[in-house]
Order: structure tokens, then sequence, then C-alpha cells
């Protein structure tokens, strides 16, 4: 069913087969599975797509497993694709709405073909190194596969992030210091125990893969069309990556003929890919100082700046932009997208619409152009910034007349 | 494209044109949408589904919509059916995980048909009276279909539950008193002033046509098989009856021949169909003194306990039952939910675990049985009393040693 694959390191090309793998062994470098593309196989000249199979491993012929039996899903992905309903600004936009998937964001996807792996290489748990969606989606997995899990989150991080994952029933550490720290503890701990590591940065190589799918999915819900554009908040950036990868595979596959140029969005209080992209810096540098409420994509990238490098280089191959947005910004689309589209955001994925306003306004984005934005995460695991701007909330006893003197309707 | 309709009163038989109606004008009874069955078409025998379409309307030919362009969607529906892997108890269990839709929950199912219904009847505007996701999807769907939105909840209700609601841009209006307060105003305000009234108790007959499609989707995710028991939490239980009212529509189709048993479930503080249930009562009472953490399903019925008595006649007739769990079997299931399934919901839709188990083990569902319990809502918008049983969590620098002295994996 599934195709002949092997790991390739990205900087000194070392290739390893696949197995319980991380890092380059010779140079540290990122890792990327590669298929033997030649052996991809069509059906009738398009996708082979098993419909029934609930979640992204319908596309199962394009990913990473050797036994089928090996499959943990949670019938992720499938999400849909929306036509821009907002009025304050015009044009041929669409939202990918990944807050659609059982956990409540995008990264359902990585996680379910790195765990499947997990399961193939028979590791005896997992461990992952997060502050928020992809500790979450580790553990949601973990549950079903019935493998023990360990979260290491930041010291600091509140407990409405740690209700989710604790339900699902995984054990969670907290690490002094920052992510950097837990980034380091989860790695540690892998090693030695034989337990697969899920931290979604770069590091486990599979995670990419099932990013890819959105790339398919997109093909297949634009009628074969290629965005001009897709926008995406980025912290490391591996699903600006993965969804690149995936047309990649489409242009190689002959499905398509040009591809999409990338966007990568990150707040100002936390850059350093914009940073490095606008002083036309070949290496990403960490990040020092953090100050954003955009938790999902807050990642200094200390410990593992080629991440960022990595990313940098993909968003200039592909002739894209990285750009940044203020937490203002932020705030104002997180509006935008619940009353203008009745899509509940958390604010990282709220970013992508603040991207596709400046890059209009800028006139780098045509009206007519063809853009997708990718909405990341449900608005729920990140409610804090939100509160104070709900208004006063009105009180009166059920009477007509009481409610007739709040004049609501006159303001209509 | 739609099938001819009308509004049929369930208590005096009084026919009327579809419209902007609500209880029987005649007897105040309740309003149920009948079609000219004889007309329903397939097409080579089986269901109509038009697959371009997103949303649960991809079921058009079955829903109650005279002009397509009056369609108001977020590409609700389609929900994933998942067949248990809870070790708990083992059996022939499936989850139908309405989590998936839009805004975290069933409701998003009858609020599109009704909103639909709303525009096409040219309302102003949309009122509801709802302590949490209905009063929600009223807001998402108000947003998109650009129509003001007044939320009327009961006074108690806790800002945690009013975020998502006031971020779709929907007015929020506490009301003193309790759910009964808030039901009576929306009724006053939506007649006074030709807004549409989006409740979804019985009060609104379109919403069930919603609720109806969970019936058509399982026929074709279960191979045309047909459930054995459905599992249902109940306040007033317009869900129960929709669902049946799908099936019922899928014999009179000739697509099956028989109907599913129909299980009713409710918080023991707030049972008031399971006690006229066991009591064998003609009619529903309301229910004095609600005490339970499954928000969702603690309705009183006052001032509507006709459509408790509509539901316990629907379950009474179907062969099924009407049970009731306790809050601590709920805390247990919400667990059992989250880490033998990787599903995280709220208290009220843990119910259906509860009570499955219940029923195994009094032997009146069997191991063989098919049965279908239904997920009604995701578990972020009622996590107040989820809180308590999380573990301590420990906090260590990032080093192996402090990390092995934890025990963590001695004991798995």
């Amino acid at each position: 069913m599934f195709k002949p694959f092997e790991l390739e390191c990205i900087s000194c090309g070392e290739k390893y087969k696949t197995g319980n793998f991380y890092n380059c062994i010779k140079c540290g470098g990122i890792l990327n599975v590669k298929y033997n593309q030649s052996k991809y196989k069509l059906k009738n000249n398009q996708l082979i797509v098993d419909n029934s199979i609930q979640g992204l491993w319908s596309y199962k012929e394009y990913l990473p497993i050797n036994n089928e039996n090996n499959i943990c899903s949670l019938a992720e992905g499938h999400t849909p694709l929306i036509k821009s309903k907002i009025s304050e600004i015009s044009g041929n936009l669409f939202f990918k709405d990944e807050t659609r998937n059982p956990t409540g964001s995008f990264k359902d996807r990585p996680t379910t073909v790195s765990i499947s792996k997990a399961i193939e290489n028979k590791c005896k748990g997992v461990v992952a190194a997060s502050s928020g969606n992809a500790g979450i989606a580790t553990a949601a997995y973990a549950a079903v596969a019935k493998l023990p899990a360990i979260i290491f989150v930041p010291e600091n991080l509140p407990n409405e992030k740690l209700l989710q994952a604790s339900i699902y029933g995984a054990k969670i550490i907290k690490v002094r210091g920052d992510y950097s720290s837990s980034f380091e503890l989860a790695k540690k701990v892998a090693l030695e125990y034989n337990y697969a590591n899920l931290t979604s940065t770069y590091y486990n190589p599979y995670g990419l893969e099932g990013d890819k799918t959105i790339a398919f999915e997109m093909y297949n819900q634009l009628g074969h069309l290629v965005p001009d554009f897709i926008i995406i908040p980025i912290g490391a950036g591996p699903l600006l990556t993965g969804i690149y990868k995936g047309y990649l595979d489409l242009k190689e596959m002959n499905l398509i003929e040009k591809l999409p140029k990338m966007i990568g969005v990150q707040a100002k209080g936390c850059s350093p890919i914009v940073k490095a992209f606008k002083e036309n810096n070949k290496n990403v540098e960490p990040w020092n100082h953090v100050n954003t409420i955009a938790s999902g994509i807050s990642d200094p990238l200390k410990g593992y700046d080629q991440d960022g490098t990595y990313t940098l280089n993909i968003i200039k191959g592909s002739g894209g932009y990285a750009i940044s947005v203020s937490d203002e910004e932020i705030i104002d689309s997180v509006f935008s997208l619940g009353n203008g589209q009745g899509i509940f955001v958390e604010p990282t994925s709220a970013t992508v619409f603040c991207g596709y306003k400046q890059l209009r306004k800028s006139e780098l984005i045509k009206k007519d152009d063809l853009t997708v934005s990718i909405i990341t995460g449900i608005g729920f695991k990140d409610t804090k910034p939100l509160y104070k701007f709900i208004g006063k909330i009105p009180i009166v006893e059920a009477s007509l007349m009481e409610f007739d003197s709040l004049n609501i309707l006159e303001n209509e």
C-alpha cells in the first residue's frame, strides 16, 4: 500500500532507513522524509483517496507507514475550506478551518502520523515538549494508542492550558525555565527510555507528512486550482513547510504546474524569521524578549534556530513573504473572524487575517489573487486576552418594557 | 429542489402553511414539519447527497427550504462516527462525535435550518433564550447571515459561557430569574419585532429538521444498518425526536425496515422525563430543584412541560428507555471518554457513556447490540466542574536525574 521511503538530512544529504530517528547523527541537521516519487501511484490520473477512511489516512497512499495496522487516528483532517464572508475586505480569500480537528487544532495532523510511526517503531511511550496545542494532540492520540504520554511544559503555563491534556490522561511535568528547557528534557527522556518524541518542531521528521495532507485536501477542494498565496502563522514553521511539501509532491506527480507563494506570519513581539527575511540575513537567530498574546507562535527558537532558517528558505524559495503583525491587530482580527465569519479562533490564528489585510494594502496580494489562510486553532484554549473586550452585559426583568428601555434595536 | 411541506400541530392536527410560525395558534401545541413524503426523491434507490456541499445541506433534498439562496451554513454536520476504543467495557458501541461542529456542539444543526428559514421569511433579526450551546450557535450563524442577534440568558450564567457568543458579535442580555424567564422574554421580543426565535426547545419547528440529518449520516456511515439503540442526553429532548424523525423518514422511503430504540439520559438532579417514565405517568411535570453539573440538560421544563411529554411519548413508542445518572458517574465518564477515546466532552455529553454502562449492566443492552451514543458538545464550554480532578503537577529542572526522581515511568 505505502511507498518505499527513507530519511535524508537537509544539510549534509546523509540518508537513513526509517526508524525512531530525529536529527542527523552526522551533522545534527533536520531530517526529511523522502519517497521514491517515481513510484507514487495515481488513479485515473488523480490522487488516490480511500473514502472508506474518515481521517486524513484516506491519503494513506502518500503517507510513511509500512503496516496499516499501526495507524492511530481520531478522524482528523478533511476540514472545510470556506469562502470569506467578512465584509471588511472583499477578495478571493478562503479559510481552511483547522479548528475542526479532534482536539481543536491542526496539530492533530502531524501527531496522527508521528504516533503511528511510534507504534510501528515499537516505542514504549511518547513525550512532547509543548506549551499548548501539540501537547494536547499528543495526549489525545496517546490515549487512543494506549501508550503512556509525558508532556513537558514551561513552568509558567496556566492551568487553563493543562486541563484538556490532563483529561486525555497524559502525565504533565513542568520544567523550570522557558520552552527551550522543556524541549531539552523531552529530548533526553525520549532517547534514554526509547519513548518517541512527538515535539512538533522539525525534530520529529514524520509530523510534516501529516501537515502535507492539507495541500492534498485543498487540491481537491479547489477543483485542482493552486492558490496564488497561502498564509500561515509560523513559530518554527513546520506547518508552512509541510503544506509546501504537499504542493511539491503534487507537482512531482504532474497534477499541478505552478506552486503557491508561502506567507509566514509572526507576531511583532516574537518574529525571528521575519527579522531575518527583512534584513536579508542568511540565518535566523534566536529571539530574546518574547512579548505577544499569540502564544501558539511565541517561539524564540532557542536551541534550534536552524528550524527558523529552514522555514525562511522555503518562504524565499516559493517567492513569498515573512511579515509581522501587532497584538492590537490580532485582537481586531479575532473579532473580525468571529463576527464576520462565525469562526472562533485563538489569537495565533487571527494573525493570518491581519496578514491578508496588510498584504492587500501594500498590493503584494491583489483582490483577485486566490488566497487561502490557514486557521490553525480553536479559540477556547487561549481566552485570557479576550475577556476584557466583552462589553458590559445588561440585566433586565422578563418584560418588554424593560427590554425596550435598553434601546438595543435602535442601535442596529 | 425541495419538497412541498407544511406545519402540523401534534396535538389538534391543525395545519399551517410554512412561515415564521411557532406553537399552534388554535391550541398552543407543538408544530411539526410535514413533507409530502410520497414525493420524496431517491437516486438509484438511495438518499440523494449533493457532495459539492460541505455542510449538512448536502441533504437539501430533504430539508424545508424553498430557495437555495437562503441557506446560511458554516459547513456543519458530516461528523465522524467512531468505534469505541474504551477498554473499560467492550461492546458494539459507536460515538457520533458532534463536538466537531463549527461552534463545538450539535446545536449547529438545528440552527443552520432555523436561521435559513428566518432568512426565507425575511425576519429582521434573531433571538434565542439559552444558557449555552444554542445561544452560541445562534450568535455564529447570525454573524454570517449578517442579521442582528439577541441572546437572552439566565442572570447567573458565568462569563466563561458568554465569551464565545460575544466574539460572534451577538448582543447578550441577562434576564432575572431562571431559564424560563429568558424563554418568556425571547418569545415576547421575537413576536413584537418580527425577529425569528431560534430557541432550541420544540418551539421553533424547523430546528428538528437539522437534527434529523444525524440519522441520514449514520445510515450512510453504518452501511445502511440501523442501530439497535441510540443514546442521547435530553433536556426537553428535540435532538432525540429529530433523530427518530430521520429514521421514520428512512422507513417511509423504504430504505430501512426496523427503527432504533431511543434512550434518553438525564442527570439525577434534573430528570423530569425519567420520573414520568419510571412512574408510568402520562404527562411530564416541571422539575423543582435543579442540581447537577450537566448544564446542557439541566432544563426543568417550566412553562413548556408539553415538550417533555412529547419526548416521553417518542421514547416509549420506540421501545426505548429514559434513565438517569449521577454527577459522580458523569465525571467518571468525562475521563473515560478522554483517556479511553481521545474525546474531550462537556459533562452533559458524558451522560451517554454512563447510560451505556448502566444498560449493559442491567442487560437491557447486550454486548452485540449495535449502539450509537451521541456526543453532543465539546468540553471547553463547561470546565469548572473538572479542574479539581486534575492531579498535582510536578516541577523539575531540565535534568534526567530530577526526572528520574519522580518515578513516573515505574508507575506505568
